[in-house]
C-alpha cells in the first residue's frame, strides 16, 4: 500500500484518488484555503460537493493547515489546483515539499510569453517553485472528472521525464476502468491537451450556426462540424510539429478535443457565439465565471498570432486559430474562414 | 455553363448536384434501374422520395434507358452509385462512355483481397472497365446527403491523378457552403473516408456499452467514446501509413470519422452491439438492410487481419480493428481490449 496525498479538492483532483482508492492505496485528500466547504461537507457526509458523488468511504480529509499531516510518510503528491492556483501551489506547496517527493499535477494549460512561446505547466511549476529538481509528473488525456467518479472506462496518458518512475506511478492509478499510457514527451502531452480548448471552442461555433440557421436550439448538423474538427486535427498537428512533439501526443489531443466538444462550457461558449453573440456577451452569459478553457484558449490563440507575426509560423497555417483570436481578442463576430481551410494536396 | 450527369440518383448522387446547380449548371439527374420510383417521384413533384428534400427547379430527370440523351454534350459524368452498384456502373456506363468524358464518383468502400491488400474504387472502376483509360475522380470527405441538400457548411476532397482537371471540377461544384479541397492521393483519401468506417462502428460500441451499464438508452458518456477515437486515430495513421498515404487523408478521415459516429445506422449497430447484441442480432434489428458501411468495415477489418497472419502488419498496432474483426467475421461479444490501447511513448 503506498499513501497518495492530493493538494487540491476540485473535481479532477479529488476524483483522480478514486482508482488508487480501489487499488487499496490510502488517499489524503488536502483542501486549498478554497476547498474549505468541500473537505468539510465530505468529512461529514463522504460526498464531494461540487462532484455531486460519493468518494471512497477510505479517502481521509484534510483541511490546508493540515498539509503537513497528509505528507507525512506519503509516497506521491498529486498536485489537484486549477491553472488559477498554479502561483498559490508553487508557493505553498512545491517549495515546501521534499523535492525527493515525486509529484503527479492535474492542472492542465499552457502559459504564453511576450514571444510567443507556449510553456507548459510541469515546466513552469520547476521554474517557479525554484528549480529544486522537482519529480514532476502530469496528467493528459480525455477525462471528464465525473465520469471517471462514475467509474467510466477513461484512457489517460501520464507524462514525466523518468520513465520508471511513470511506471510506477501508473501501477497506483491503473483500474480495469482507468487506463494510463505513459509518455516522456512532456510539451507534447502539455500542448495537445492545452490547445484543444481553443479547437473545441472551434468546432461549437458549427453547433451554434446551425442553431441561428435553423433558428431553433438544439438542432443537429455535423458536416460543419466535421469540417472544423478535421481542420483543427491539421492545425493541432502543425503546432505540435512546431514545439517539436510526437505523433501519439497528436493522437491524444484529438481524443482529448473529441470529450471536450462534448463537454460543458467551452461548448456553450462556442455554441452563444456561433449564434451571433459577441465574446463580451457570451461570458457575461455565464454570469462572470471565468473560465478556464477560455484562458487557456486566449493563450494558445494569442502565441500562435504573435508567432505569425514574427514570421515564425505561416497565416495560411492556422486560419481557424487565427479566427478563434479574432473572436477573443479583437471582439469581432463569428465568420469562419471556410475557404482558407481548403488545400490542394499535390505529391 | 457546363452539362453534369449524374447516373445514380441515390441521396449523394442526387445531392451533389445541387451546388453545381447553384452554380448554373445544367445538371441530368439519371436513375439506375432500381431509382425508377425516385426519378418518376422527382419528375412529378420536384422532390426527392429518400433525401425527402426539394431538389432545385433547374434538375433534369432520366430514366436509365434515357441515359445516352443524358449524356449527350455532357461535360462531366458523376457516379452516384453505392458501392453494391459498382459491377453495373462499370458495365452499364463507364464500358459504354467516351473514356475522354471526365468522371467524378461519389462510391465510397474498398475492396480486399486474399492477400489482405485493400483497392480503392477509382483503381477498381479502371480495371473493371476494361483500362479505358478513363479520367476518373472520386469525392471524399465527411459530408451527409441530407445536410448537403440543406446547404449546411460541408468540406469535402475531391482526388485524382489530375490536378488541373480537379481544379475545373472542383470550379463547377465550389460555393459558399461546399467546400472543396482537391488531392491527388488518391489511395489515402479513398483509404481513409473507407477505413473510418470500422472506427465508426468502435466508437459507437462505447455508446452501448454505457447505455448497458446505466440500464438506459441515451446515456450520456464521452470519456470512453474519446479513447476509443483516439486509438481510433492511432490506427488510422498506422494503416494509412502502409498504404502510402499523406497525412492531410489521415486528418481527412479523422473529420469523416467525427460525421460518421453521428450519423445513421453504424452507430445503430455499434450501440446495439454495446448493449450485449451478437452481431447477428444486431444486424437482424436493422430488418435485413445490408449496411454499407458493415460491408466496408468488415473489408478493411478483415484484410488487416490477413495481414497480421502474413506478418506485413503487426497485432499490436490494430488492437481496436482486429476487435472489430472478432465481432463481425468471427461473432464474438464485446469486450474492447482497452489494456491493449495503452502505449509507452519513450523518445
Amino acid at each position: 500500500m503506498s499513501i497518495i496525498a492530493i493538494v487540491g479538492a476540485g473535481m479532477m483532483g479529488s476524483a483522480i484518488g478514486i482508482p488508487a482508492a480501489h487499488n487499496g492505496h490510502e488517499v489524503r485528500l488536502v483542501g486549498t484555503p478554497l476547498d474549505r466547504e468541500i473537505i468539510d461537507h465530505a468529512r461529514a457526509t463522504g460526498e464531494h460537493l461540487t462532484l455531486k458523488r460519493r468518494l471512497p468511504d477510505s479517502y481521509r480529509y484534510y483541511q490546508f493547515e493540515e498539509m503537513q499531516e497528509a505528507l507525512q510518510g506519503a509516497d506521491l503528491l498529486v498536485g489537484g489546483v486549477s491553472s488559477f492556483g498554479v502561483d498559490w501551489f508553487c508557493e505553498q506547496v512545491l517549495k515546501v515539499i521534499d523535492p525527493a517527493l515525486p509529484v503527479l499535477t492535474v492542472t492542465k494549460g499552457m502559459m504564453d510569453d511576450e514571444n510567443g512561446d507556449l510553456h507548459v505547466y510541469p515546466e513552469l511549476f520547476e521554474k517557479q517553485s525554484g528549480c529544486r529538481g522537482l519529480r514532476l509528473n502530469a496528467v493528459g488525456g480525455p477525462c471528464t472528472s465525473y465520469e471517471l467518479a462514475d467509474l467510466d472506462d477513461s484512457e489517460v496518458t501520464f507524462c514525466g521525464r523518468d520513465i520508471e518512475l511513470l511506471r510506477w506511478i501508473k501501477s497506483l492509478f491503473e483500474t480495469s476502468y482507468y487506463h494510463v499510457s505513459i509518455s516522456n514527451d512532456v510539451v507534447g502531452v502539455e500542448a495537445a491537451v492545452a490547445m484543444k480548448n481553443a479547437y473545441a471552442l472551434g468546432v461549437a461555433l458549427a453547433v451554434g450556426l446551425a442553431e441561428k440557421r435553423d433558428g431553433k436550439i438544439g438542432a443537429i448538423h455535423y458536416n460543419s462540424q466535421a469540417a472544423i474538427f478535421g481542420q483543427a486535427s491539421k492545425e493541432m498537428k502543425r503546432l505540435l510539429d512546431y514545439m517539436g512533439a510526437r505523433e501519439e501526443s497528436l493522437m491524444l489531443g484529438i481524443g482529448d478535443l473529441y470529450v471536450t466538444v462534448y463537454g460543458g462550457r467551452t461548448r456553450m461558449i462556442g455554441k452563444l457565439l456561433g449564434r451571433g453573440y459577441t465574446f463580451d456577451d457570451a461570458m457575461a452569459e455565464l454570469k462572470g465565471v471565468t473560465l478556464e478553457s477560455i484562458v487557456i484558449a486566449t493563450r494558445s490563440a494569442r502565441a500562435v498570432q504573435k508567432k505569425i507575426e514574427k514570421g515564425e509560423l505561416k497565416a495560411e497555417d492556422f486560419p481557424l486559430l487565427r479566427h478563434i483570436y479574432e473572436i477573443i481578442v479583437e471582439k469581432k463576430p463569428v465568420n469562419v474562414p471556410w475557404k482558407a481551410f481548403e488545400i490542394e494536396s499535390v505529391g
